[in-house]
């Protein structure tokens, strides 16, 4: 028995407030984490407020989370009480399907998520299965890790998936939590990156960040200006955009990948697609082995979140401040 | 100068009706065709009937050619006199732009098409860029080659650009002139064939053809009870369908591919590509050397259409046959 000092929503909306809770004792496959730092996403937000209607209350969010191994199960493989380490997204996969024997442990159809039906890292502790605790490489700076292993390992799984090569030339749309860390992989990966962006304030840190130029995503004539140039899209929003001029901007066999998931169905052109062989996807998270390959490449480049840093007792104010649009560009909270 | 024999459409929806042209002296890199054999294709219709807006009348449709190489320009490369050959959708390209380069000379922006301002293949003759003039493998047996020209490469070119493995399980949506060949083809490639159609007289032929089960497409629990099996789709029919249902049959990281130019725009839902990695594309034919490569592959498997043979001066009644929806599966026209 443990019991955790968290925040929590007590029903759809609410704000958080302090909230204890037992952990039972520790199962033989499982990892106590002791939280350091954790990152604030826009899935926190949308499961407070039971957007996506699976929230449990009361509910603690937080999945992006880093700190230190407190208490191992005794059957977990590869990790030791004190080693670093972070979780995301997922906190348990069940090793055995098609899926997760491919290395696809992400789309295990039996997966859990940190924050669904479990309680998350605005925490001083977190409990997960030893396969989705990853060991942080040496050097990693844990204050600004947290958010790789949501946001990040999200945008950075699509660069792979898409097989992005660094002679291309590549475009992200939207410059939030995600985009600006799909900009800074792209940047390192060696791809000519463009920012979409309809925010003309955010122009000179997107281009610090190493965006090539930024073309401004509600021109409909600077989307046309850069016709049939970009290998790959990313699109971060999850808004309804006029995906035709998106693919309109793809060069032949040029890839359109959303991870924003927008509630209305894409109205992709059929023909758009043929004439040119292009294509349009999608992809949640990563998996495991590809999330300890980000963390090393992100020591190897020193790419980091831009982030802002809250108290966890001023979890409120850091909502607040993303939900006002004023994160630049991602919010972690130390515990 | 050569007068050509053909039939042509004098305007948008007409009869063909017989119809002479003098081609020019032959061009360096220009070969004329003997025309032996040529398929009809849906595109030839279109065509006829202007659907794209972009026919041009008088217009000799017919793209699916095969025959013997009569003349050949002083600097063809690759082709002699007699040599048994096969032109289809392309007949021409650039050969210097990086699509061609890299030898993806279907996405050529300055491809010239055979029957888009040019004469097709309802003829005596035929004119095309050596690029474009594909020699026959030995053994082909040309009666029945002409249809690979368009219809083959069409859905040959998505097997290989999608990477489908024979280990793979993949779906068919429409069988007819297209839907058929990609039938043979799956089948000749090891994998587990499932056709989906809402024509029960074609069932026997269907499973005769190679498709190890059919799905009626018409009834949405046979799609619900196949839900995640699928690692690859491949859509021939040109209208709208319920995309999302298809998405649904497919396993994770599957693969939605359309040939068909259905006019609407699909409706696909941002979420059921994120969450299993799903993808939608489209491509249009395939490239030069792709072509070759099919050509060897239904050699090797005794792979052909099934056609049916009429005389090119029955083109009218052939034509009545296709528009009826009666051609099992595929009309070649003896020249």
């Amino acid at each position: 028995m443990r019991t955790i000092n968290a925040y929590a929503a007590t029903e759809a909306g609410s704000k958080l407030t302090a909230f204890q809770y037992e952990l039972p004792a520790i199962g033989n496959e499982e990892i106590d984490i002791k939280v350091s730092y954790c990152g604030m996403c826009h899935s926190d937000l949308s499961m407070i407020n039971n957007d996506w209607g699976m929230s449990q209350f009361p509910l603690v969010p937080g999945h992006e989370i880093v700190g230190e191994v407190a208490a191992i199960g005794k059957d977990v493989k590869g990790l030791q009480i004190g080693d670093k380490v972070g979780m995301g997204w997922n906190s348990a996969a069940c090793m055995h399907c098609n899926q997760c024997l491919d290395g696809k442990q992400h789309l295990c159809g039996d997966s859990q998520a940190t924050i669904v039906g479990r309680h998350g890292g605005f925490a001083d502790y977190v409990r997960g299965h030893w396969s989705w605790v990853i060991p942080l490489p040496k050097d990693l700076d844990m204050a600004k890790a947290g958010p790789l292993f949501c946001g990040g390992i999200t945008v950075f799984s699509p660069i792979v998936l898409s097989g992005v090569q660094p002679t291309d030339k590549v475009g992200v749309i939207g410059v939030g939590g995600l985009g600006h860390m799909a900009i800074k992989f792209l940047k390192a990966w060696g791809c000519e990156v463009t920012a979409f962006s309809s925010n003309p304030n955010k122009t000179a840190e997107i281009l610090k960040m190493g965006a090539h130029q930024v073309v401004d995503s509600s021109n409909p004539d600077a989307l046309q200006g850069i016709a049939g140039s970009l290998d790959f899209i990313l699109n971060t929003t999850n808004v309804t955009l006029d995906w035709n001029s998106y693919l309109t901007t793809l060069a032949p066999q040029g890839k359109l990948h959303t991870v924003g998931a927008v509630l209305e169905p894409m109205a992709i052109p059929a023909f758009s697609l043929i004439m040119g062989e292009k294509s349009v996807g999608g992809s949640p998270t990563g998996s495991i082995g590809l999330t300890k390959k980000m963390l090393e490449f992100c020591v190897r480049h020193d790419i980091y979140p831009t982030v802002e840093e809250f108290n966890l007792a001023d979890v409120n104010a850091a909502i607040a401040h993303l939900e006002a649009g004023k994160a630049r560009f991602r919010i972690v909270l130390k515990v």
